[in-house]
Order: structure tokens, then C-alpha cells, then sequence
């Protein structure tokens, strides 16, 4: 297959700084002026995951770089609400006590909006920055206060926001069938016969992912995410409108879109919208920008709320995406098996290896491929304590030496036209203790249990989660977060709609879907074990001496467990059989493609028979 | 302990007469002229489960005896919605083809209602008889066909209704604190308590079973149910208004009721609600009746919509509730292995035996006990290809001989003061077949997975199920009900708000909940394998070598499983060991409280390790 590389330069794809704490309270000051000057009492500043650097408000702001939050000025205060993973980390990058912080849960926030808020208040917000059902949310909590939400015209931070970086200005490429399996202009079909069948005039899309999907193209308009942030207005009679400046399309995409799609000035977007008075138009609630449905009520258009009908058919890969992905897997396979042999290799040479060196390698190793796009997140790489922090991500400060005794996890993928990869494996160190094989092992044992699980169409990702968590429930163990989310082909690497986990996997598991299957255990100072790869869903197929059909998974990641960490006595003759067909059919693929015979030798000791 | 028989003869609890199909037609064009005569285009017959005979108007209107459906007759037309369970049973008991039949959903129910509807068409219900959340559904509907939902001030059918039984007059007796385990004034205080820090002033109290758990009063106002239908206003201040007729409360009971219970008559509920003007009154969307929301809207209440209060308080047993059930299961495995040793000395010894004689026999030995108060439920008894209908009760026309290579289902249950029991068992009649017995382990298996399962706080049922059905999935096999439905004490023999099943079971399991355990398999036309023990959801506990405590389940239920359905190569150790620590633990309970040596052998026999 022809890759074309959207790399420009072979330059490092992860950096290891932490941005230094802004003097936040300097800018709040100045954004409270700005406030009073247009009568607002309060403004929010919210931070969602995946946004380009133009809409990194929230650190302009108070100096927090994590991937979601809440920025609130309100009355004479000011907070800073984040979610569990950035508790430690809000702290460090927000030493101002000035800044109050909490939890990022609508419970906490309103509680706060209404110490600071008083009747009459009235609260600012960008309908550009906020969803649909967060502004509606927030507009209950101030009527309650007897304070009013106001939208703004424009960003009163982004007037102060000096040397602002501009708007994402890639160029934006076509994604060929070979790697999308279908035509844009199929895909345009398929959803205006939806919308048609309900009743729907036209949807109004603003999610980057479903537009990329819509219209096979590609941009890395977030961090590692090639998704195109634009705006599409799609009628029931399949014409498109395409938001985009037209400096952005490559040279040859506009020949390869649809002939329906017009591209049109991001500028005319607020007139299109105006031309849908009186037409019955299709919004997402969670997705769609506030500012929208505003213009949409204005101009008296009749608004019908539901799900973005893209992200449904995306998460379902066609059969060259599950190529693609298939593909994908085996060159990434080859990498961190590459990657995994090295580390061995260093560590029983007794050379010193650090976190950031181990990133670098690993770094090195997907380019190699020659085909690596980009890395598809920061690689979350936590030796010894680090381990334990879900989400940690190493820095020149935090940077530490993997030590004897000590396990390593790696949490890392890859970004290439025909897929994207997430896997993580943890190592030891040394020689481990019982206590960690034992927990590497009920891990182990849920990740199974998951991988082999057959159920029925219908069947949800809430309803498979405990299959990942039984064998460490029965031990006194749990993991705090979701055991499985979904992956883009050369997307997203966290997309839905479908998930497994505890709570929120009430969408059924279809064919096709690519998701995660990455249970953990986590002993906070100590250690962390995560074992991830990615499955495929597998049609419906009978089962002999069944009745009736089952969905299942194809395991798509190629890497080795760490033998050294499975107590062989813990699992049953299935679980075993499972590792070892698993290993042998990862040397079966990935040896031929390892042109070092030290790396094909340790891959063949790492994939003997338990 | 003492018990008080409430059951007045030794009569026989279930009877096997199928009621005749009536003549539909002559009653339904009774109906509509009576509607005609008011004005109104048609009406709705609904039919809840539990309620009493002289709310058995679909019965009256229709024939159909199921346990649920909705009656609706509009414009010419006429319909009787059912749920899979009685799909059949309606062909059967209504074979009228002018009353066309549907699916129990709300979409096919709208849908036909929008055929048989005209715009400006006057949709007629009884207030009474729907609960909230449907009205306002039914509402929305009409109001989308351009009808209108009218209220009626009396049930149109009731007038024409000629022998309707009266409504349930028993004798409600106090459930003595020896049972009930906290005092009544002790739960008023809580509830009050709680509505008063949601800033309620009341709740209008509308189910029978939350009534007589929340006054400590029972007494049989629905078949084999020991609820009281009645009415209750709470205020937050804990004093507490009981609309029941005087004549109907046992001689001692009014001693027994809290001082701050004031027993008033049926006919001052309207009145009472008037006097909630301008308070914030909570109503149960799902279980209040839609008139009652009239008359408070009528009068001014401000309504706040959310859960009856006493549901999840009263299916979280306190200690005394749990050594009941305790007790009642032990009791009730006496009279389970007896009528499983006589069932299997009968078969051996060639006798005839059939499902009505089934039936019979085991009502003996509940009764023999001593305490029974009631059956549960009517017992399922079927053999064969009967065991195959989830919901099968035999009646004198489809009652059926055990025969050799058959399987025989038996789901049973018995009402006593200290607890609920429910409780299914599968006999294989002869030797059975390799085929039967692979898929009854099947069945143990995932038995077994839910039965040991341990688990977190805030774990749901939905999260449990597929412990369940692994095994079944794995080998493409699956059953079409729910794992597990909460069962009361001396209440409800199915209660929620916690449930076992794929979908809806979004409440947490907390400790002191009662639950079915009851996976299954059922061959069409051939057999039915179910497997039903009651578990109650131990508390949380530390397991070694853990960091987290976890909850699990106590079997309560005592009565062998057939061995010679079981497969043992088919199960693990694990598994194995389960099997025989119960049995072993069947054996030592029941075993000395059998005073027939023969049935002590077969005990013997049946409990052997496997």
C-alpha cells in the first residue's frame, strides 16, 4: 500500500515540559475588569478534550494544561473545577490560593455558582466554548440563584489574550478509500435517508471526528487527533455545506469530494444557519456548540435534539478499515516488540533507562515503521509509583530510572492512514514479588475473560465490564476507570459512542466497533499494572450445538505479555491455552518482520508456552 | 416464635380452572354505546400486575386473564396489547377477531391509537387506573394525533359492570415487630426525615406494598400478595394521615399503630389533598395513580416528581427480616425436599403423576409446615414442552402426565410471616438426554458465577447479569427474561427497585436485599431448564489480601439441585466444590428436620458429592 507521510520533519512527536504556572491571578484581575466594564458579574472557561491550541483558554488563564476543566470567575472569586485525574496536578500548576479548586461535577459546580452568584447576578458565557446541554444546564442552575446566563457576543478573554496562537491552518487531505472503504458521497447518502426517514429537514454537524469520517478527509487539528474542526450543514436531500477556509483544502481534495459538498467561507456559516427558518433541524445536544442552536431559535428554525447520526456508522469499521486496522496493528506489533526486546536487552545489560529514554526508544522505533503519522497520545510511561497515576505523563521534573525490583508500565500508540493504536504493557523490573504476579495475574485473568467473551446483538459495554473485573473483585481489587472505549480509524483515539465500563455503556456493542480491553490494578505509591489491547467486534456467528448467534472479539494489538509476571497456578487450562495461542500466533506474525536476530530470539523466549 | 394463621380453611391455595373466553364483543359494544352516550371516541382498560379482582377489568371487557396488558377500544376499533409472555394466552382467551392484538410497547400502542384516532377525537381514561408517568404519556400522544385525553370522573365500564367483585374487605393485621424488625414509627421518622431535607412537606404515598412495610400492617388485598391497597399523606413533620376504611383494621391493630397515624375514611382523601395547597408534595411518577396528581394540581400543590420513598428502605431487610428469611427457607426446604423425595419415590415406583397433582402435593407439604400463609404465586409446573413457556400454569385442559427422558420445572413459592420464598428446581424425569444435561450445567454454571460473585458498592444488577449468561453465550444459548427480580418480606414475591436483568437494572445492590438468582434455557416445543435459588446481598466485608471490602450474596433457598442432570466434566473445581458445600449444607439443615427416614435417604442420596 502507498502511504503518504503528513509527517513534515522526523522531529520528536512528545515533548517532556511542563508548562510553568502562569501569574494567574494577574489575569483574572484583568479579565474582572474587562467584565465590569460590560456589566457581567461572573465567566466560564471551560476546557474539553481534543481542542486545538487556539481554545486553550482555560491555561491562558490559570496555567492548567490537563485535557478537561472548568475555569469560573464569579462575584470576587475564582475556581478551578477538574476531575480526579488532575486533582494532584491542579494543584502543582495552580499554587494560587485565590484560586479555589473542585471537583468537576455539576453537583460541585453549582454549589459554588450559588455562594458566588447573587439574585440579579448576571453570568457570562461563549456559546462558541459550550455545548447544548452544558449552556441549558447552566441557565437552570442560574435561574435557581435568580441570576441570569448571558451569552457574549465575542470572548472577553480573548480580547486580553496577548500573542493568542491563530486557529488550526493545516492542510486538510483527502483519505483515500483504500483506507476509508467508502465514499464520502455514500456515507452523505446514508445519513440524509436518516434524516429524511425522521422527518428532518437537515442536521447541523460541529464535531471534528464525524466531519473527518463524512467527508474522508484528515487534519491534525488536535494534539495526535486527525480530525478537521469545521461546520457542515447536511440536508435531507444530501447536499452539504462545508464551513472551511478554502486555503486549507490540498490541492487535489477538492476534485476528490463529493459533488454535492460545497465548500463554503466559515464566515457564511451564521447566514446558512438563518436559511434554515421554519426547516425541522437535527442537533446533538453534547456535541453541538451552544452558539448554534441560538441562531438556529433566532431564526426560527424547529429544533429536533438527538444523537450526531455520524457517530454511530464511524465507530462501525467497514471491512478495509478492519483491514486497515488488522495492518496497523502488525506494524505496531513489530515496533514495540522491537521496543519490548530493547528494554530487556538494556535492563539485563544493567545499562540506566529512564522514563523519558524508554518514550524516545519507543518513539524511535514506531517511526521506523516509516509509516507512523504521529503518536496517537502523550505515551504514558510510569516506572515504580508513577505506575499508579492513571494518567501520568512523564516530564524533565518528574523523569525517573526504572529500578531492579520495579514494574514499568507503557501506555503508548500510534497514528497511521490505515488505523490507529493503543496498547499497554507492563514489565518488570528484575525479578517481581508474589504480590505483584499474583495481581498481575487476576488482571490477566479479567483481560481474558473479556477477550474470549461471546454475547448477543444488544448486548452493552455496561453489561461486559464486570467480565474484566470478577476475578479481581473475588481478591478484595478494582480498578477506578472504564475497562474499555472505543478507537477512531486514524481518529480519535478515545471515540463513542459505545464504551464498557460501569456506568454510561448503554450503547449496544455493534460489529465492527474497535474498542480497548485494558483492565488494571493500581497500589498508589508502589505500583500499577494495566494490560490494554484493542479488539475488533466480530459479526454474529453461529456457535455449534447454539441457537443462536454471537458477537465476540478479534484481538488486533501483536505485543507479548511479560511471562515473568503470570502466576501459571492462577489460571485454568482455558486461560492458558488463550496466552499461549495469543503468544504464538504474535511470534507467528511479528517474527518474519523483525530483520534483527537478537530481537527475533528474545521474541521467541517471550512467546514460549507458559 | 408464634405464628398467627391467617389462612381461614385448608382449602387449596391455587385452583385450576382457565377462565373462558367471554363474549368480547357484546360487552365492548356495551362499552362504546355508554362512551358514545358521553361524548368521548374511546377509552383505555389497563391491567396491572398484583391488583385486585374488582380491578380485573380487562378480564370483565376481554377474557384475558394475563397479568398485564392495556384494553383499548377507539374509533370502530378495538385492541388487547400483551407482552411476549402472553401473546399466546391472549389468542387463546380472546378469539374474537374484531379485537385486534399488539405488543405491549409504547411505540405500538401510539401507533395503533394514531390508526384508530381522528384529529379532535376525545380519548377517554380512568384517572384511577393509570399511573402518572402513562398519562402523560398518552397525553403526549394524543396531542400529537390532534386528540385530547380525557379524564373520566367514573370508570364508564364500571357502570355497566354487573357481579364486579367488591373491592378487597380482609382483615389488615399488624406484622408484629418480631417480623417487621423496626418499629413503624421508627420508619415514618426516617421517611420524614428525608422529605424534610429535600425540602418537601409531604409525599402522598399511593402502593400497597410500601404502605403495609411502612405501617407494619398486612393483609391479602391482591392474589398471594399480603399488600394493603390504601392511600397515605406523610408530612414531613412525621405525622401521618391512612385512608382506609375503619371496618377493614384487625381488633388490636389500632393500639399498634404509631400515635402519630391517624386512620381516616377513603371518602376524605380528595379533601386531604385539597388541604396540600401551596405545598411541595413528592408523587411517585411510576406508581401514582394519575388522579391524584389532579387533584393536587387542581388545588394548588407544587409537585415534585421522584422515587416512593419506602422502596428502597423497605427492600434493604434488617437483621430480624433476614433471620426470617432465614427461618421461612429452612421451613420451606423442608417442604421442597419432601415433595422432591415423594416426587422422585413415585416416578421410580412407576406411579402416574401429573402437573395438577404436582401442584397439589407440594401445596400439602408447604402447608404441612404449619405456617404457610398463602402460596407466592401460583405455582409453574410444567413438563415437557410446557417447561419451555416461562409464565405456564396448568389448568384442567392442559394438564399433563410426566413421562420418561422428560424434564419437569417446578417454580414455587410460599408466603409466610417471616418471609417470602420463590424458588424453581428442574427434575429430569428418567435418564436424560446428553444434550439436556450439557445445557442444565450451562444453566449451574452461570448459577454458580452469580451466586459467588463478590462486588463493590454501587454495583448495579445490570452489571451482574452476564455473570449469568457467560457460559450460556459461550456456547450460543441465551434465556429471555431477567436474572433476578428483589422479593419482599411477607410482601411482594417480585419487588424493586433492584433488579438482575440486561437492561433497567440501574440501582445499586445494597446489603440486606432479597433477589432471585434464576438463569434458564428453554427449547421451544421441547423443554425448559431454570435454576432459582433466593440470595440475600451480604455486607460489605474485607477479603484478604484485598484493599477493598466487597458485597456478596447468601443462598437462602435449601433444596437439591438434580444431580443426574449434571454434567460434571463440564465444571470446574470451583464449580464442583460450590455444588457439594451446598448440598453438604442442604443435608445438615434439612436432614434433622425430616421425620420420614425414607425421606431422610433420599436427602442422603440426592446431597452425595458429585
Amino acid at each position: 500500500m502507498a502511504y503518504i507521510c503528513m509527517m513534515t520533519s522526523m522531529a520528536p512527536l512528545q515533548n517532556f515540559q511542563m508548562p510553568a504556572a502562569e501569574a494567574a491571578l494577574d489575569r483574572v484581575g484583568k479579565l474582572r475588569a474587562e467584565l465590569e466594564r460590560t456589566g457581567l458579574s461572573g465567566f466560564l472557561v471551560p476546557k474539553h478534550e481534543a481542542s486545538p491550541p487556539d481554545e486553550e483558554r482555560l491555561a491562558w488563564l490559570f496555567g492548567f494544561t490537563g485535557s478537561m476543566g472548568l475555569g469560573a470567575i464569579a462575584g470576587g472569586r475564582a475556581a478551578l473545577f477538574v476531575d480526579g485525574r488532575y486533582v494532584l496536578q491542579a494543584r502543582e500548576q495552580v499554587a494560587d490560593k485565590a484560586v479555589e479548586q473542585g471537583s468537576l461535577t455539576r453537583k460541585h459546580i453549582a454549589s459554588w455558582l450559588g455562594e458566588a452568584l447573587k439574585k440579579g447576578n448576571k453570568l457570562g458565557y461563549d456559546p462558541w466554548s459550550h455545548n447544548v446541554g452544558e449552556a441549558a444546564w447552566l441557565a437552570r442552575v442560574c435561574r435557581k440563584i435568580g441570576a441570569e446566563l448571558v451569552a457574549c457576543e465575542s470572548n472577553p478573554l480573548d480580547a486580553l489574550w496577548a500573542n493568542r496562537p491563530s486557529a488550526p491552518s493545516g492542510i486538510i487531505r483527502a483519505h483515500p478509500l483504500e483506507y476509508a472503504g467508502r465514499e464520502s458521497s455514500a456515507k452523505i447518502n446514508d445519513i440524509a435517508a436518516g434524516l429524511e426517514k425522521r422527518g428532518l429537514d437537515a442536521v447541523v454537524l460541529d464535531r471534528g471526528d464525524s466531519i473527518a469520517w463524512l467527508l474522508n478527509v484528515r487534519s491534525m487539528d488536535a494534539p495526535h487527533t486527525p480530525i478537521v474542526l469545521s461546520r457542515v450543514i447536511l440536508s435531507s436531500d444530501g447536499s452539504l455545506d462545508w464551513f472551511v477556509p478554502a486555503g486549507r483544502l490540498g490541492e487535489s481534495l477538492p476534485d476528490a469530494l463529493p459533488s454535492k459538498v460545497r465548500v463554503r467561507a466559515v464566515e457564511d456559516f451564521a447566514g446558512a444557519l438563518k436559511d434554515l427558518k421554519d426547516r425541522k433541524v437535527a442537533l446533538d445536544r453534547e456535541s453541538a456548540a451552544d452558539g448554534i442552536r441560538l441562531h438556529l431559535e433566532n431564526a426560527g428554525a424547529r429544533l429536533s435534539f438527538g444523537d450526531d447520526p455520524c457517530q454511530l456508522p464511524k465507530a462501525c469499521k467497514n471491512p478495509v478499515e478492519q483491514d486497515g486496522a488488522r495492518a496497523a496493528h502488525v506494524r505496531d506489533g513489530v515496533a514495540l516488540c522491537r521496543f519490548l526486546a530493547w528494554l530487556d536487552d538494556a535492563l539485563e545489560n544493567g545499562s540506566s533507562v529512564d522514563e523519558i529514554g524508554a518514550v524516545k526508544k519507543l518513539e524511535a522505533f514506531r517511526i521506523a515503521t516509516g509509516h507512523l503519522q504521529d503518536i496517537s497520545f502523550d505515551t504514558i510511561a510510569g516506572s515504580g509509583p508513577h505506575g499508579a497515576m492513571m494518567h501520568y505523563r512523564v516530564s524533565e521534573s518528574s523523569n525517573r530510572r526504572l529500578c531492579e525490583g520495579e514494574l514499568f508500565l507503557v501506555d503508548s500508540g500510534g497514528q497511521y492512514l490505515d488505523g490507529t493504536t493503543d496498547v499497554t504493557r507492563t514489565i518488570a523490573v528484575g525479578a517481581p514479588n508474589d504480590e505483584v504476579r499474583r495481581n498481575y495475574s487476576l488482571v490477566l485473568k479479567g483481560y481474558i475473560a473479556l477477550a474470549q467473551a461471546r454475547f448477543p446483538e444488544g448486548t452493552t459495554g455496561a453489561q461486559l465490564d464486570g467480565f474484566a473485573r470478577r476475578a479481581l473483585w473475588a481478591a478484595g481489587l478494582d480498578y477506578n476507570h472504564g475497562t474499555g472505549h472505543g478507537v477512531g480509524s486514524f481518529l480519535d483515539v478515545h471515540e463513542g459512542p459505545a464504551r464498557i465500563s460501569k456506568g454510561g455503556g448503554d450503547v449496544a456493542l455493534c460489529a465492527g466497533m474497535i474498542l480497548s480491553n485494558e483492565p488494571g490494578y493500581y497500589r498508589d505509591g508502589a505500583y500499577g499494572i494495566r494490560i490494554e489491547s484493542l479488539v475488533l467486534v466480530t459479526s454474529a456467528q453461529a456457535i455449534e450445538g447454539g441457537d443462536r448467534e454471537m458477537l465476540g472479539f478479534e484481538v488486533l494489538t501483536l505485543a507479548p505479555f511479560d511471562s515473568s509476571l503470570i502466576d501459571v497456578a492462577l489460571l485454568d487450562a482455558g486461560e492458558r491455552a488463550f496466552v499461549d495461542a495469543y503468544h504464538q500466533r504474535v511470534r507467528e506474525i511479528v517474527s518474519p518482520l523483525l530483520e534483527d536476530e537478537r530481537e527475533r530470539a528474545w521474541l521467541e523466549k517471550a512467546t514460549r508456552a507458559l
